[in-house]
């Protein structure tokens, strides 16, 4: 599983004045314990800093980068705000989150993966919107994937992101998404998933037990990254039970592991 | 979700002292709460009792229909006591748990489940053992639907059991069981699932966690059937957060009446 940790982002109210005060120890404090926990990429988002996101990110990116070598995910549709965190980065390949195949973003996020040689989080929306079912959703996913490895994103740069719905605005939202990722990861094996859990719960009561269960579930249909808070030890223990579940843990290591570090949590 | 109420079961310590003493109190107040959580089955197994094994189900049949009209599943592998539990029905059509491809088993369970117009649950097994994988679970699976059928079984009255061995013997062993199940599902949509939950956590630590992760990646694959303890509040609360999210709870009205009612245990 590719944890791509989701605590740096300016929408979250208790972090967004860490940002605002240019709070370094705040800051790596966060990308070094969610990198501790199992995260693979930091993501940062300074999208709540709206004209000045562009340095804002590039200062997040400069900060993260000096306490952890982990690469990070941006999170942002500005192009200039993912170009100027691209600019600093120093570490590993980092993630563009996200393109999409709406005409404008793809054109112009596409130069800057190449020139950066980031990987992509691409999202199954087009300029007619986000399609309702997985029939609509796997077509745009193959497009993309057909016109970002053709543009020389190699197949495990691309991670597809199949639209997490709330289930209490559509009773199809959950499969929606869960078939979107069977059908993607069967088509192309080489290819990541990446999808963000806690969307499918909004508005209904008990949002915990929602993102845990539809966490299991997407597993369960092949997704192999997800953009989540790894300091939730519940969601953590959940991936780490699932992986021995699907066969991804060989004699169950890594759980038995994670049990005697007391990171089990029933 | 058809829930088979697992609790009645001779095997378990706290129960097996009330059935050897006939304590028809404490086996009707396990048969009403197992029905009030939502049982839609009344399991009982008197296999402990070896000799007596017949008298004793016959006995806990009529106990737990004097208390409850659900109809129960009877958990034996000889065809005297199932036989003998069977004569004593008077609820509804009652689950015999189980039949499997083995020879002798088949053609001795069969007849009875004829003779009592009884559904069954049919273990992927024949006498070649059981299989590692999927491929031949599914076979036995297809083979025994067949069968099954052809004497004048309906596909709803037929319960696969995909076999459910613990991942700490076999790192394949979850996978082999919900593939079996997503295949089973695929070719046979009218045909139900039937499996026990715990023996794929024999062997770990945390078994229950491993147990409702597994709960729930079954049911992202198609199970619509478990045998389980419907008094473990945080196993149902995942049930009904697994439908809400596999669009089969519109309008997650389900999900929110127990949530009302106090049942959702994040």
């Amino acid at each position: 599983m590719i944890i791509i940790g989701e605590k740096i982002n300016s929408t979250l109210k208790a972090v967004r004045p860490a940002i605002a005060k240019r709070d370094a120890d705040a800051i790596q404090s966060l990308a070094k314990r969610q990198a501790d926990a199992g995260a693979a990429f930091i993501d940062v988002n300074a999208g709540m800093f709206h004209d000045a996101e562009p340095e804002t990110i590039a200062w997040l990116v400069e900060t993260v980068q000096a306490a952890t070598d982990k690469p990070f995910s941006v999170d942002s549709p500005n192009p200039a705000a993912i170009a100027a965190a691209l600019a600093v980065n120093k570490n590993g390949a980092p993630i563009i989150n996200s393109i999409t195949d709406e005409k404008a973003r793809y054109n112009a996020i596409l130069p800057l993966a190449l020139e950066y040689n980031a990987k992509v989080i691409a999202l199954c929306m087009d300029d007619t919107g986000m399609p309702e079912n997985a029939d609509g959703r796997f077509t745009i996913a193959a497009r993309l994937i057909d016109k970002l490895t053709k543009a020389g994103i190699a197949l495990p740069d691309i991670f597809i992101d199949p639209l997490v719905r709330p289930v209490s605005t559509g009773s199809h939202y959950g499969k929606a998404a869960i078939d979107t990722i069977r059908r993607v990861k069967a088509e192309y094996p080489d290819v990541h998933i990446a999808c963000g859990l806690s969307n499918v719960s909004f508005g209904l009561p008990a949002r915990k037990l929602i993102n845990q269960t539809f966490l299991v579930a997407a597993m369960a249909a092949g997704m192999d990254g997800a953009i989540l808070d790894p300091l939730d030890t519940k969601l953590t223990s959940l991936i780490w039970a699932s992986e021995a579940l699907l066969g991804l843990d060989e004699y169950c290591l890594e759980y038995l592991d994670k049990y005697r570090e007391g990171l089990i949590e029933v």
